[in-house]
């Protein structure tokens, strides 16, 4: 149980049961095939990689060289490092993977040419594939250029082909279901048909996204996941119904520090500096993080909503409850629009609980 | 000078000329009887600090009771926290006031109430005004309200009534010089109607916010000022005019990961957890920073928009250079829409240089 007595400032409360839920939910999906390897980017934290680590899950995805050196050294000694890699970080590239079975993500012909020939760095080779959302990698359909890079890796004696990994973010900045679910079996599609045109070289798919994995069902065809966000989920997935409320595992508890009846507006120490900026339209407002839980002389169940955040200070408007129940000094429970940015900024600052 | 070579990953940057040059711009324009409380939450880190105590100043404003903690650990005596007080936090304001000289600023009644009955507080009391930026404080002329507080201070045996304190955080929304002029014009006039009100009282005005304090020059009625964010400034203060390229002292530098020909675009490591998601329009793009210098084979210089950001990569869109010139593996410098979320996001891999 999650001591309220205990935060003084803006604290991140991680509830370990919900975490275990939300990972035995996704593992229980999968086929036994189908390599489960969590990006740890959200959680970067000890605690919660200690449960992944209960549910025998060892394989992991970092999306920096640093993270991977952190979880190394926590007992991690398998790590695919899912970002365009930096060849400036040779050094620390060559020290993770003296001990580490390494994954590196190749998104463009040039970086393939440069690792191939620094012989120090081993590491499994992965093709990063742009099925649509354009941001990095090689569009899923330049047969030419993906086989040129499968080339140069295969005859390089430090690299091992392992085959095409894509992150779908299309599915973050859409708001239906339905149009997760399309743009989700699209881009599966499109990893098949790049499967299939390179049978051959048996390459193996591996997918990311949160959005995508919590929808889909069927992970047949799917050789690896990676998604991360899931294991807190956040406003931003709630909005998008791709979880519940239930699935919530990471809120973040904050002070009242000013309250104005007038304006119906509360005033918490809780700010850019710990939820990020990051916000979501919800009826053609911009919404920061949703009150859930007023902690003051009892603790009740709110829904209102974080509308601005300063460095420090964040506005709630008061709309559901009389504003007249709150307190300077009591707490709010809130959801954070984006958990992957909060975790990141409240390292330091977090509680874990169970009920 | 700054050795590019030892960048390896997404690096913050600062100019130590640059700070000292903005500090000393700041200090001229201000009368000897106006105190100069820089606002430290900008440069939340010891190198910057001590650039600031080489110009004698020792008087500092944070934004939080952790970040009064750290500052006092490095030897700053005399510290205003300019944030609503939470009243949470006793034990660290008991330990805060034991050996510092501690300003607290009360946004409302009821803290004022709650604190001036805790004994062990011993603090500088300032009531926080809002002169129309609508976030915290009572409003300028509430005058039975702020009276009472005054009061209750005045009638304390642990609070020292110090005078009225403002963030007129309205000229961060304002683009064009003419109109936070005007913004910084009529928030200081109320502050002196409110000063002469209460003339028996003799309160100090203190006011707070960079774009104001960077255009105002004449201090002649100001108490105190607390900017804090000139010392590095950012993109946001640039477009706005009130500082110039000249002034920035804080710039990422982020390796370049990928390159896509087609879509005239760069991708760098460099995300939302260096930059913070802060983003202003210009030309009616969202634009989350601007990249002012390619450091490949040689050291161009560029002016070219980073128009969207994830958690580790950033995209810049190449519109004025050809994109041609760049390699996987080059640095960009890049200046930061939100320079104080990026400092803070950006502590431990900070490289402070000069010329």
């Amino acid at each position: 149980m999650l001591k309220y007595s205990k935060i003084k400032s803006p604290t991140l409360t991680i509830n370990s049961k919900i975490v275990r839920n939300n990972i035995k939910t996704m593992m229980d999906k999968l086929p036994s095939i189908c390599i489960f390897r969590p990006h740890f980017k959200t959680h970067d934290n000890k605690k919660t990689a200690q449960i992944f680590k209960e549910f025998g899950i060892n394989k992991i995805t970092v999306s920096s060289v640093n993270m991977a050196l952190d979880f190394r050294k926590i007992g991690f000694k398998d790590i695919t490092i899912a970002f365009p890699v930096n060849i400036r970080e040779q050094k620390n590239l060559n020290k993770l993977c003296s001990n580490t079975i390494l994954g590196l993500t190749f998104s463009n012909l040039q970086s393939v040419n440069i690792i191939s020939k620094l012989n120090k760095i081993k590491a499994n080779a992965w093709i990063e594939i742009d099925t649509g959302y354009n941001r990095s990698g090689i569009l899923w359909n330049k047969f030419d250029e993906i086989e040129d890079c499968i080339k140069i890796i295969k005859d390089s004696s430090n690299l091992t082909f392992k085959g095409f990994l894509t992150h779908n973010g299309s599915t973050y900045s859409l708001d239906k279901k339905a149009d997760i679910i399309n743009s989700t079996n699209d881009s599966n599609a499109k990893m098949l048909e790049l499967k299939s045109h390179f049978t051959s070289y048996n390459p193996m798919i591996s997918i990311g996204d949160t959005p995508g994995c919590s929808i889909m069902s069927n992970f047949d065809d799917i050789d690896e996941i990676r998604s991360g966000n899931f294991v807190y989920y956040d406003l931003m997935m709630l909005e998008k119904g791709v979880c519940t409320t239930e699935n919530i595992a990471a809120t973040v508890v904050c002070p009242i520090v000013d309250i104005n009846l007038e304006r119906n507006e509360i005033v918490i120490h809780g700010g850019a500096v710990h939820f990020s900026k990051e916000f979501i339209e919800i009826d053609g407002n911009n919404v920061f993080g949703k009150a859930i839980k007023h902690i003051g002389k009892n603790i009740n169940d709110i829904d209102e909503k974080v509308i601005s955040l300063s460095q420090e200070h964040g506005v709630i408007k008061i709309t559901k409850t009389d504003i007249k129940n709150f307190n300077i000094g009591d707490l709010l429970e809130i959801i954070p629009v984006h958990s992957c940015l909060t975790a990141n900024l409240m390292k330091g600052k977090t509680l874990h609980y169970s009920f």
